[in-house]
Order: structure tokens, then C-alpha cells, then sequence
């Protein structure tokens, strides 16, 4: 599949599309400020006009998804976030939380299209779509991409796995699309029920990790299977491409139409390239204008380019959940704590906040990078930051100092090594 | 909601709309024999230009719901019944049976704009749909239309009424669709819960019977509540509107699109208005030119027209099932088989054949209206219906004579009257 880019933005020089979006940010960030509510608090008096470079963004506040929930309690539907009128509400969603999405007239709200296509799909093909459509948005959310390009969509939804196969082996779809696993269930089934699915020799899954061990599989038999990482208020935020075998290259490209920075999680600072933190995402959505708006997932960026001609900035996918909120003794620590506490002191160059249980009580014990480890560090520093994490934290804990790298690169900020068993 | 029309056309005077309608049709019925494989063989060296009246429309043969099982498994995946390119298709859907059931991409394919219109929705309103978006094109039928009006859809579908019922209180909806009885199911969950639900004050129903006392119950409870009869083949066949009060009138309207026939169940004969009989429909859909078919639903003329101020043909609403295909001594009995009876008859004016369980062995009775009874049959009539009965049905039955008018008006044709307790 190499050589199909679904438009030409996909293989521009790097510098021309940093350029383009970043001429286009002010603009942008005008819009937020002027038609949202909660941007008009949220970025202050920060002058839009400024706002052109990647270090100007990092500059802005970032908006927790976490934060959602009660936005949109005390101010409802949408938080305020949104800027459309009324009447061009097309879908509104309600996903577990709760969170309210939506969805206005604009084609390919979400911007799936361009995921299908890099993983084969193109007009005329019928894919059979196992997202659910009811409440939540991710049925929607393929769809629409999918009708965008032309694609017929046979809307299955999730469960009925034998109607499902039946209906596979009637109407001859060429593609799945849906969760990592799910294919799987549906494979099985027609096994089980001597139902022919070998329509089906391409597929788009996201919503979860897709194990290299399940895609292997999957090749076996006979589908070509590639990942996406989107969310139902970001829409698509990068996907994976196919090699000319049709297997996948490393990373994932960052899509085309939105600016994704990784920060270390609980604050809004980008972290160095390769660093493993929170997916904070900026949108050029004119109808929900999100301003480094953090997803609460975790990823890295990959550098260089990827193999298959695409130039935009990959990342490594979805690395699981930057949500690491925890209660010791009974009382919430949010990484937004600990990253005050290693502000504080510019000696500590990253932190990890560890809870343990000791003899049936909580301990957490804040590590801290600093050079040349304990040593380095000294007593007064060690006092300093044990006053510090007791401010921030309302409770004692203790501290522990290590070499810089020592801590594992994985974007954990607090580590909850309690077992619940 | 009086003088409120949807267009025109709904208040054109009758004879204008018929005009209309056969002028049109010729065209439709060329293209239907021009573009499907199916028509081709159906309508056969029938002359396209000659079908310019209802008269000549009905001579044409029916195609029978019940049929497309068979059709589609010979010639899948739409039994060579549609005309779009491949392309086109927008959705494609499973139903039981399977049926199987598609949306291109032209919009408002179902046309149920009309009869959202008519039960009070307007551009900006907000509806929760409770119709399944899963594999069945219930929820798509009417979100289609909404999103013809312009009314944003909260694709709920069916379960989870207590996330629906926190969805309304949020989010506010003003009004609901969806089955009958399962806006009952959310408002008392609403009251069983506490939350409020009262920002819906309207409703559009359909895919069952709302029996007056659930409607008053919904009226009760500050929620006007119309319905409409819509089929997946054929779209939106029939609509209610309302009085200046909001409360229903009598009968429903038939849609603007089609041509809608009540024929003897089993036949293509057209019976007098005001007789119950199976709705027969021919569209003028360019990718579904379905001509004369006969849904398998249950409807009856109601003369005289609306005082809503539409002009159109009102019918009286779902009564149920025209299939009553049964099993008599092991061997299916067709509706058309007992039609095959009456048409070889003249003095037969309708017949009804009636199954019945006597000392542990099946017995059906063909009771036929007769001019003067059985008085005016007499022994070789008697003899004669036996004798075609034996040879339609390939069994004995026996022969009642009653007079014109003794059969019930309720489009049975078989009555199964075996007791299965």
C-alpha cells in the first residue's frame, strides 16, 4: 500500500507543515477564546496572536479530560467548551463517567477516514463495523470516516456474534472494523459454525492493545490487521501504515489536522522526544476548539520517519492510562501533587511517587532523579523535599533519591504497588 | 400543529395528487423492469406505458415480503431487487428471517422526515432515539429523518434504561422515538430513580400497537404521543397527525411517495375500501423500485379525509399480520391457496378457512359468504368448493355457507382456532 497517501499533506516536508499549522494556530485560538465560554476563562488574557510556536502552546493551560465530568455537571451540556449554534448538534453521546460527546453536520467529524485508508480500505469496499453505535460514540466515529471515503457499512454493532457471522457470510464484507479482540470472537464463531468469513481480509481495530501475538494470528488468517488510537472528543490522533507486504510499520503517524504534544503527566510540560507521558492534543475543529486538551492515555514519541513515505511526527500508540490518582490512607494524591513537589526543587529532575503497605498500613515514599543519586543529593535536600511532599500531600512520606534514568521510562508518576488480592 | 405541513403536496387536492402519481409511475415501473434483475422476470412483457392507473397497476403481479428469504439466498445480497451501483450503498443491514435490508446515500432514504414533522419536530429540537442502530434499520430509519429536519439524535437504542434516563436528565431532549411501550419503560424508571425527564413533551412511536389507554397514560404525563407505520423495504407507509389540541385524528395518512393498495391477503385484488387486507406498496425509490409489494401487514381504508387538511388516502394504522400461513395435519396451508378456492368460484364472495382440533386430529372448515347461505348455495355448490378445496390444499376439508357480511372484517383468511395450551 505504499505510494496511496489519502492526500498530499501526508508526505510534506516536515518544516511546511509545522509552519502551516502554526501560522494557523492564532487563528485558531481566537476562535476558542471568542466562541467558547469555558476558553474564555480557561486561557485568560493569554493574547491568541502569540500563540505560533510549539513553545508558545506549552505555555497555555492544559484542560484534563479528568476535568470533564464536572465542567459539564455545572455547565451542561458540554462544559462550555463547545462553539456551535444549537441546531447543528447532530448526535449527542453519553459514555460512562458520565461524559457527554457529540457530533455536528461536518463530514467526518472525527476524521477516521484517514486511518481507514491507510489500512486499505478505499470506496466500494462493505466493512463490517462492530462498534457500538448506542450512547457511545465509536460506532459513529468509524462510520462516519467510512462514508466519508465511500464505504458501505454493515452497522453490527457489538454482540449477537452469530447473527453477526451470518450475516458476514451473506453480504461479503472486505473489511472489520472494531475492537482488537472482537474479530477474533467473530472468527471463532463461524469456525464453530461452519460459516465462511474469508471475505474479510483487512481490518481496522482500536479501543484497546492489539498484542503482536493476536496480529500474527490474525495475518494467519488471512487479515491484514492495523491499529488506530482516536478519542471520541479528539477524534483521530494518529494511525498505523502498512508496508508493501501489508505489514505494519513502526509507530504510529499523528494525523494530519490536530497538534499532539506528549507532557509529563499531571502538568502541561512537554517532555523530551522518546520520554513516555500524557497525550495532550490541540484541534483545528472549528465546533470544539480543544486547547491542549490532555486524554489521560499515555504514549511516546518515535522519532524519524516512518518507512512508508509519511512525514508528520509518529508516536509509539496507546500506552495505557496516565490517570494515576490513588488514595493513601484513605485520602486522594493526584500526580498534579507530585509535580509540585518536584517544582519545587530544582535539583529533582523526575519523581515517582511509590505506595506500598507495611504491616497493614499505607507508606508512599516519594523517588526522586537528581545527580549523583543519595550522594548528591545530601540531608538538606532530602529534609527540604519531605517538607514539601507533606505540604502538597497533606501527610507524611518518605524519600529516596537515585541516579538520573534509574526510574523506569513508562510515564508513571505514582506507582501503586499495593496488592489488592 | 393544524395549517403546519410538512410541503405542499400533503394539502393538494386528491384528484391533483393521483394525476400525479400515474403520470409518474410509467416511468418508474420501466425503470424498476430496466435496472433490477428481479422486476425483469416479475413484470415480464408487462407494457411500462400502459400502467398509468390503478387499475392497471393492479394487474400486476405481487411480490410478497415473505418471498425475500428465498430471493435473497439465490440471488444475494438483495435477491436482484435494487438498482444502485455498488458503490452507493451507504448501510446494509440483518434482520430476522434473515432479511437483509440497505440505505444508500440519498438522504432521508426511509422518509420518515414526514412523520416527525407531523408529531411535532422541528429543526433544533433535540430527540432521544431508543430505536436499535445494531444490525436492524430500525434506529437509522428515523435518525435519517431527524437528520433531514435538522434535529440533533441521541442514538440510545434499546436497554440501559437507567443510563438513558440520566442522558435525558442532562442532556434535556424534547422529544422521545421509539416503541411503544418503552417510553413507559423510561419515564417510570425516571420516577423510580428521581430524575427528571420532563423536558420531553413529545413523541413518535412506531414498530407496534399503542393501545389508547397507554396513550392516554403518556398524555397524563405531558407527553403528546403520535405514531406512524414504517417498514424497512418500504419506508414511512402511513402517518398520524394531530389536532390544534395535540390530539391525534382519526386514521393515518399515507406518505406522499408511494402508492399504497389493500389487496385480499394472499392475492393481488384489490378490496373495497373500508375491508381489511394486506398492505400492498409500490415506491417511487430509483435505487428500490419495489412495485406492488405486499408487506405482510394488516390495514383497511378509512374514507373521507383527514381534518388535519391533508387530502391524502388515510388507512387505519398497523392491525397486524396478514401472514397466517399454518400447518394442517403436518401440511403448510397458504393464504393463496384458499384464494385459488374463492377464485374458482363466483358465488363466492370471500372465504375463510377455519382450523380446528377434533378428538386429537386436525379439521378445517372453508366458511364462504354466499348470497342466501347455505339456502341459497345448495348441495352441488357445496360439493364443486369441496372438491377445489381437496385440490388446493391436497387434503379433505369441509364447507359452511354463511351470508354476505357473517365473516368478520378482520383479513383473516386462515384462522387457526387449535388451542396450543
Amino acid at each position: 500500500m505504499a505510494g496511496e497517501f489519502f492526500d498530499d499533506r501526508e508526505t510534506r516536508a516536515p518544516e511546511a507543515r509545522e509552519a502551516a499549522r502554526f501560522d494557523a494556530l492564532p487563528k485558531q485560538i481566537a476562535h476558542a477564546k471568542e466562541t467558547t465560554r469555558a476558553f474564555a476563562k480557561i486561557l485568560g488574557d493569554a493574547d491568541p496572536e502569540q500563540v505560533n510556536s510549539r513553545e508558545a502552546l506549552a505555555e497555555l493551560p492544559v484542560t484534563r479530560k479528568s476535568d470533564l465530568v464536572d465542567l459539564q455537571a455545572e455547565n451542561p451540556p458540554f462544559g462550555g467548551l463547545s462553539s456551535f449554534d444549537a441546531g447543528r448538534v447532530a448526535r449527542i453521546f453519553a459514555s460512562p463517567g458520565p461524559i457527554y460527546e457529540f457530533q455536528t453536520e461536518r463530514p467526518d467529524f472525527w476524521r477516521l477516514a484517514r486511518a481507514l485508508h491507510a489500512a486499505g480500505f478505499r470506496k466500494g469496499d462493505v466493512a463490517h463495523n462492530s462498534f457500538a453505535y448506542h450512547l457511545t460514540p465509536g460506532g459513529w466515529m468509524m462510520d462516519s470516516g467510512a462514508r466519508a471515503i465511500g464505504i458501505g457499512v454493515i452497522p453490527a454493532g457489538v454482540g449477537n456474534s452469530e447473527q453477526q457471522v451470518q450475516a458476514i457470510q451473506h453480504l461479503k464484507p472486505s473489511g472489520f472494523i472494531g475492537t482488537p479482540d472482537f474479530l477474533k470472537v467473530l472468527l471463532d464463531k463461524a469456525e464453530e459454525i461452519g460459516a465462511d468469513c474469508s471475505s474479510i481480509d483487512k481490518a481496522l481495530v482500536s479501543g484497546g492493545a492489539l498484542f503482536p501475538s493476536l496480529r500474527e494470528e490474525y495475518t494467519g488468517r488471512g487479515v491484514r490487521t492495523l491499529q488506530c488510537y482516536a478519542t471520541a472528543d479528539a477524534g483521530l490522533i494518529a494511525y498505523e501504515t502498512a508496508d508493501e507486504d501489508g505489514n505494519p510499520n513502526p509507530g504510529m503517524i499523528v494525523d494530519e489536522e490536530l497538534i499532539v504534544e506528549i507532557v509529563r503527566p499531571g502538568t502541561g510540560e512537554p517532555v523530551p522526544a522518546g520520554e513516555v507521558g500524557e497525550v495532550v492534543v490541540t484541534l483545528f475543529n472549528p465546533d470544539y476548539p480543544l486547547v491542549r486538551f490532555a486524554t489521560g492515555d499515555l504514549s511516546a514519541v518515535l522519532e524519524g520517519e516512518s518507512p512508508c513515505g509519511r512525514t508528520n511526527m509518529r508516536i509509539k500508540g496507546w500506552m495505557g492510562r496516565a490517570d494515576q490518582t490513588t488514595k493513601v490512607k484513605g485520602m486522594f494524591v493526584h500526580p498534579s501533587q507530585v509535580a509540585s513537589v518536584v517544582k519545587r526543587h530544582d535539583e529533582v529532575a523526575r519523581a515517582r511517587l511509590v505506595v506500598e503497605r507495611e504491616a497493614e498500613n499505607d507508606v508512599m515514599t516519594l523517588v526522586c532523579e537528581v545527580e549523583g543519586g543519595a550522594e548528591g543529593a545530601g540531608e538538606a535536600l532530602a529534609e527540604a523535599v519531605a517538607e514539601s511532599l507533606q505540604s502538597a500531600c497533606k501527610m507524611k512520606g518518605r524519600v529516596r533519591f537515585v541516579t538520573p534514568g534509574e526510574l523506569p521510562n513508562d510515564g508513571k508518576v505514582i506507582e501503586d504497588a499495593r496488592s489488592y488480592e
